[in-house]
């Protein structure tokens, strides 16, 4: 494989970069000559969403994907129609910005099983569906590592999310693959084959898993810095037909402490050489 | 499911009363009535085996386990061969306790992948077979959970450890099944069924995965106190076939703070309400 400076399917959340606002965000990923932007929904908070969109436009950044919905799994009733309507939301919102998708973080619920949590995922995209059929926004499916199956996802492998996805069945639900949550499965390259025939590889999260880990949540590594056999599952991602923005999601302690301007630097290394 | 105060079945790991040296496990697991132990090699250095055997028979406590065995993976021969030599060691200890069982957490090297490092595991359990034949103690293979990939073992789901002790075919190579590695998998059950008919299920652990869980390593819970389906885990063990000890494993620095004897009372009632 070729190492070039193309930066050009190069995208970058904004939580990667956690200590800048949106604006630092936008005014700095075009300096660094990044073309594609994952929005984090909080930074929206407050926000005239025409004006985010011109001051993406006029930094010529495409939103990928604004994150993130879901959570549909719930023991409350009321709590899954909350879900619902924030899910409605974060669509009008997504199209306000021109977003053609939403990543979906499933939910968990500890008071109940797994398959009770997967039912309700099911009957909440259902729910949400024809709204995001008529912004055109697509919607992604993110299975999870299983040490977020207590309270996070109950979706934890790419063959349930494919399951799902399938049983849907409809061009506006797909998945979402990130090689931090998928790495150490067995059926992964097969997985990702199946995936791809049906057409369901929304989208593609790049970072790397560090040895030892120190926390569940922010002790992601950049690519190259873990265990992670980057460079072979975008292979399999890339031949299984996807050919959009390789997302860099990295949530990590260490690296929000850098100097962020520098780290975006080390984000465009890592993507040039380790992805 | 009927709840009864019939301890004879409970087994604690020396290492979920951790601080407690060898001598206080043994004491205080007899006076409150375990019949159990599986013990931590760790505990045993500088000791008499000879003099832990007689006190372990003095206080009427059966050796379940050894823990624990095996770290087989590694990109250095060298090493591979250490880790030989090592659980050629742990047998000796094994049969000079009477153990019939040793643990093998099978180990990965973040240096190389998945595959290679699972290659490495069956060699190494096929070096060290021969001699858990002669000193007549088996070798049960644990998968750890996925979060664990990185650097502890590449066998991290109950199918895999199936496949692998399958692959060994041999009475003295089982699977030890623990509820906090295995309880997201979809295929559990049917992977339980599977190692039952086999005749593979040689242990069983128990304990509980909390919400949120704040460390990788030492925020287990009692059973009771977190989601997985501990009662429905032993209902699929036992109605494959499983009739040994069931052993609580928990590793908690929360746990750990509080009065160990009080904590054996909790561990108890969890049993006999929770298991």
């Amino acid at each position: 494989m070729k190492a070039t400076n193309d930066l050009s399917r190069l995208c970058v959340h904004t939580q990667t970069t956690k200590p800048w606002d949106l604006n630092a965000c936008i005014t700095a990923y075009h300096q660094a000559g990044i073309q594609h932007i994952s929005i984090w929904r909080h930074l929206l908070e407050n926000q005239n969403l025409k004006e985010v969109k011109s001051e993406l436009e006029k930094h010529h950044l495409q939103v990928t994907s604004l994150v993130r919905g879901g959570f549909f799994a719930s023991v409350s009733k009321s709590k899954r129609q909350e879900a619902i309507e924030e899910n409605k939301k974060a669509i009008e919102e997504a199209a306000a910005l021109g977003a053609p998708l939403i990543v979906l973080v499933c939910g968990a619920d500890p008071e109940q099983g797994l398959e009770t949590s997967r039912e309700q995922i099911k009957e909440g995209i259902q729910a949400i569906l024809p709204y995001a059929q008529s912004a055109n926004v697509r919607l992604a499916i993110e299975p999870l590592h299983p040490m977020y199956a207590g309270d996070k996802s109950a979706i934890v492998s790419l063959g349930q999310a494919n399951d799902l996805a399938e049983s849907i069945n409809d061009p506006f639900v797909g998945i979402a693959i990130d090689v931090y949550h998928l790495w150490w499965d067995q059926d992964l390259k097969q997985e990702i084959d199946r995936c791809g025939k049906h057409n369901n590889i929304f989208a593609f999260h790049v970072c790397d898993w560090r040895t030892p880990t120190l926390d569940l949540l922010t002790d992601r590594g950049l690519m190259g810095e873990g265990c992670i056999p980057v460079k072979q599952i975008r292979q399999w991602v890339e031949a299984a037909g996807f050919q959009g923005p390789i997302e860099v999601e990295i949530f990590s302690e260490r690296l929000w402490k850098q100097n962020q301007t520098e780290f975006l630097e080390k984000i465009k290394h890592a993507y040039i050489h380790y992805t």
